[in-house]
């Protein structure tokens, strides 16, 4: 299992008018708990990307138990359970500072190759990264 | 049950650099597809938030099958399959002119009383005009 | 002369917690509403963008006078007041349905050749559409 | 005077097709900029509105030298030249990581009574933190 924490601060521009972050924003929260998740891996998504491999998501699941606030400091726990093959599958959790459960959420992602657009098996660099974690 | 339809354009802000719309972006389509189904029935979601009563999303799943691309004109199918209650569950086909199916989503929205912060019921006004729909 | 007129209604998304359409949104609304000028013209921004030319905005300057609000159906009043060349300059009104003035705009845009990544003249096809409005 | 410099890195959903930051997305750079410059200063944006004094844009004027692309870490220079009163107006530049200049740009924002709706003087407590930079 690998596991990753990231911080950010909720923007004006991100909340509505009850005074919530809306809920459609975490899913840039995700995307970016994600790749600072592989970045600590030493991978960077955005040369994977140049490289020809490309990570839709697939599917987007978020439990929203309670709602974050302006200028909160939000830390999202971002967890890889599964060896990544054709499909990466992640989950997050995120927390205020006073260490509240917000939400909860999974995302599947599925490597395609640019030239062809159909699925391929991850990147051999990639899978390499995740050997101490998963054998 | 209920049914209703809404047709929208893309806009170039909504693309990301895979030229496909941001998978975070269909947030925001099943809003105002949901205000759209709602204002058919002739109810004013802005209303009723004013009349004391607010309708966080609670859990939203979405599925992603074909990319939307820029300047696309999607209708967004929303479902009201059960009676709302204390929750409100919508369901979702996002398709192209093509009428491909590109994503397809729930959203699960509770009733909350602004004054006690707590769940409570639909408003009357509302269950009365869902009564056609599920007697 | 050229004008055009395009209504959109606010989304909740586009509101933040002072309850105000937030002032980066509007950005948003000015390219919707570029677009579809040019599309009554009978030109479409994105088969133009396909066929090589693209136009990114030069320069963005806005005057907020009054808010939007949540469900505002804003009509943006859209001008072209000098004949296209390698830029083409658009103005915008924002009004709510009061007729209030909420907000005024101008942005440039440039032409750009995709393939030198320079500028360039405004495509023929497009100068053309402009002959009635400045001879 | 008074500068500050904060560095954030561009996130996925802030592209567009044609691989750059979205234009109007810079609104949101330049009000994370400004919060944290006076965050910097000992000021939080957050309290001061909780207290009563809200601080909307009253005009934002870009201009837009250079693309940022997808996972840059951009800085945004912020510069206050004019001592604070019914308004504050603030300076911008953007950087890549290569110190490229992108954009440059100014908004004014001004300090409205929550309570009244009316223009006000900057809070007291604001203006003593500006008094080393401006005497």
């Amino acid at each position: 299992m690998f596991t990753h924490a990231h911080t950010l601060r909720v923007r004006y521009a991100e909340t509505d008018r009850m005074g919530y972050v809306y809920y459609g924003v975490y899913a840039q929260y995700f995307e970016v708990a994600r790749v600072e998740a592989l970045r600590s891996l030493g991978m960077s998504y955005k040369r994977m990307e140049d490289d020809g491999v490309m990570l839709p998501v697939h599917d987007l699941n978020v439990k929203y138990h309670l709602p974050a606030f302006y200028d909160d400091a939000l830390t999202i726990h971002t967890r890889i359970a599964v060896k990544p093959s054709v499909r990466i599958l992640f989950s997050y959790e995120v927390r205020n500072e006073r260490g509240d459960l917000l939400t909860e959420a999974t995302t599947t992602l599925v490597f395609i190759d640019k030239t062809t657009g159909r699925p391929c098996r991850a990147p051999q660099a990639l899978l390499d990264l995740f050997v101490p974690y998963f054998g």
